[in-house]
């Protein structure tokens, strides 16, 4: 037992204090250590597996709709940051600083990279000459650094990993069209690989990235009520072309200035499954992310202790053989500690083998999810294990949107959106007429603010929250991590 | 065409100048660029995509062999370096330091880390209890910053990727015999995925890691006779252990320091395999790590193109669906110059289809390594294609080892070495009394280092070449990158 666990008793139930219940679950699955740096964690192996399982997933995606992986340096010159005045104003007061190295003073400062968009801006420009160049299309895997001062282990911390996708484009059309095609993958991948249904839109002015013309984002919400931005894509028109002089000689051999875009989603995307999906008794891992799908437990008396094991080793054989991640656990433990440790890990399917089902070929399957026992033949181990994986997935997206419609309404005044904050917690979709005074005041006397403009709003609004003037968008406000 | 191929017209003969035919190679095929920022250069698409096809297969080894992956954080506390005394008077001259973060100075200086062992041994001291706690297996794949005074792009660079296993062990067989289990699989991957003949040994004491016990390395010649030591794996002893108390309660319920062990290799071996197999007409890639295994390029007449591309196509599809990396390349340049890119690129497989070769259902195989063409049935494509993918790899792995014994000789005298390097340049093997001094001596007057004690020399000396005592090892020495 590690020194973590012993502090880590019980887990905290989610109606008592779910940042409690988060940390509790993290810390006892596992997941992440806190780190002697202030802010920064360490992804231990069943955390950074799941990571792995994502960059996977993604990186498949990305490499399918023709971007390739390339990697730029971490450090970006403090002047690269004066080009671009709105992208400056966002992350300076983020930005921890490289003042000395071998020994002596720099004679610029550098920082750690936020996020890289002026240090490929400035390598586009050498690379783009001609139309013949276009579009560019890669993608960065890398460690990012905002020193923030409130952090939680995922959804906020001083470093994390994340992936940038920066692409350039010969014009406004086709660099809209990626902007778009690329939410799109978050979307399909948040739903399909993360089980989170998600509210795609775009971001109100106020909320969009530094530096970009427009920004647009997938939203999920957690078991608390509380959104979480799980992945943006910005269309950047010609602002960083212009900052970094990124130009190509187009079919008529004009000098134009390239539309570039990124987009991007990182390790918080751990902090919103587990968020989205885990209970009680701890974490419920979406099957495909999941490091351990499957886990197998022996049971029964010491003397039908071998035979069981064995055949429990030959069907363990056969679903690894089928790509399944299963473990056997034949430690000393009782039965009933190791459906617990396994229930807590989240493990989604726990398959039971003890001597009575060696004499009728059966297995018993236990679903995470819903606590369903099925009893199956060991012949089809392998079909029935998928099935369970599938339905367990399944399952997942339907009680996630359940509760996100239980946890959605939409109001007309501020008023009404505080008491339902009060009473239920969640999102509410409200009209907005497109001021920044109104969007603040909502901030200001709720604690929510402006998630996106969804593309497809349940109503439609017609007056603003606020001030009773006509909507211009029908808004989706949440109070966020 | 990008800005950056407009400055590289040829690559300059490797006999000419090696250094230039290494930076024009490269440049020209677009493995990397120079970054604005001193010593740290960009991975691009093609470079970025041999790293990732070694990670697959080292990755694929390290989770054969029991590790997991986890990450660490990038900064690292000014104090963890004292902790260690050799470690930090190894490594304290390259460390670059934050000072400031989020518009204030920091109490205590942060490191960007060059290599993990602190930082993990703090971890491991609160994750390790007892001895069912080990062994720890952990690799991580990161960056890391040396701030290197002279740097040359993939071989020696400032920021860097590499990764770096940790693990921690009850005993100290049982951590040698990781040191020596990893050690091997950086052999065998070497020679099996890179087609690079490694020397594998321990390094003498004074060019061992800072901070280990024992330092044992792979090292390769380069097409100049340089070496490139290409992996290492420490034995630590428990001297981080001690440093950052890192103990567990044995099977005896006594408190002990754990053992631990760390290895690694880096993007340097990109460095390396172009230098082992590249030649005047530019790279040569190792078929395992080739972004690109072959390339299709159809030929004939404007009245036959149409018919020659649907069946280049068609044969297209079949290799892809094999698992081949493979494009066609119809564009409009003529096939000698596309048989001339493709070459420059190192592309192991060249694919010609002309008019007639359709009416003879054959297609043209041309291999990068040997030159030779060949003839064969389009109906056995896919097995011709993975067959000369094949034989790539052992002719590349037969030329490199038939240029490392052609450099390599055995002195008995610094005279006799000196003249070697002058003459013929490569490696040497020599007795060596094991002094400091002699080894120093060696460095002093010939440029060359000792690059390990071979595991397996082909001859044993009896004197040290320095001072003529009894040697007590035979010593491979070679000037080194």
């Amino acid at each position: 037992m590690s020194k973590d666990k012993q502090f880590v008793k019980e887990i905290t139930p989610q109606q008592e204090d779910f940042s409690r219940w988060y940390i509790d679950t993290i810390t006892k699955a596992e997941l992440m250590s806190y780190s002697p740096v202030r802010g920064c964690v360490v992804l231990r192996p069943d955390g950074y597996e799941i990571w792995e399982l994502i960059q996977r997933e993604l990186d498949a995606r990305f490499k399918e709709t023709g971007h390739r992986n390339a990697y730029f340096p971490l450090f970006i010159p403090e002047s690269f940051f004066q080009k671009e005045k709105e992208h400056v104003e966002g992350f300076n007061p983020e930005l921890p600083w490289v003042t000395e190295a071998g020994g002596e003073k720099l004679e610029e400062r550098l920082a750690i990279r936020p996020t890289s968009e002026t240090m490929i801006g400035h390598m586009y420009a050498n690379w783009i000459q001609s139309y013949r160049d276009l579009p560019v299309l890669i993608n960065q895997w890398a460690n990012v650094v905002r020193w923030e001062k409130r952090t939680l282990p995922f959804l906020r911390t001083t470093e994390f990993l994340w992936q940038e996708g920066h692409t350039a484009h010969e014009d406004e059309a086709d660099a809209r069209r990626e902007t778009m095609q690329m939410l799109e993958v978050y979307r399909e991948f948040a739903e399909n690989v993360l089980a989170i249904p998600v509210i795609v839109g775009q971001k109100t002015p106020s909320e969009k990235f530094a530096g970009a013309v427009d920004t647009y984002s997938i939203e999920a919400m957690m078991r608390d009520g509380k959104a979480v931005q799980a992945g943006t894509s910005h269309y950047l028109g010609t602002n960083f072309a212009q900052a970094f002089n990124i130009q190509y000689l187009d079919r008529e051999n004009k000098q134009q200035y390239v539309h570039t875009t990124s987009w991007g989603v990182s390790t918080r995307l751990i902090g919103a499954l587990i968020m989205v999906h885990g209970d009680d008794r701890g974490l419920v891992l979406p099957p495909k992310v999941a490091p351990l799908q499957a886990v197998m437990i022996p049971i029964g008396p010491p003397k039908t202790r071998e035979q069981v094991l064995k055949r429990t080793d030959e069907l363990f054989a056969e679903l690894k053989r089928a790509g399944i991640r299963v473990k056997v656990d034949d430690r000393d433990q009782s039965p009933g500690w190791k459906f617990n440790e396994y229930e807590m890990r989240g493990v989604p399917v726990r398959i039971e083998l003890g001597p009575r089902d060696l004499d009728n070929g059966v297995v018993v399957l236990v679903s995470r999810v819903s606590g369903e026992k099925r009893t199956v033949e060991q012949a089809n181990i392998v079909e029935e294990v998928r099935k369970m994986l599938e339905e367990n997935h399944k399952l997942m997206y339907e009680r996630a949107l359940k509760f996100r419609d239980e946890h959605m309404t939409d109001v007309d005044s501020l008023d009404e959106f505080r008491s339902f904050l009060e009473e239920k917690r969640g999102f509410a979709l409200a009209g907005w007429c497109g001021s920044d005074a109104c969007e603040r005041q909502v901030k200001e006397e709720t604690g929510a603010t402006s998630r996106n403009i969804p593309f497809e709003p349940k109503v439609r609004k017609s007056a603003c929250l606020v001030c009773g003037a006509p909507a211009a968008h029908t808004v989706v406000f949440g109070r966020s991590y």
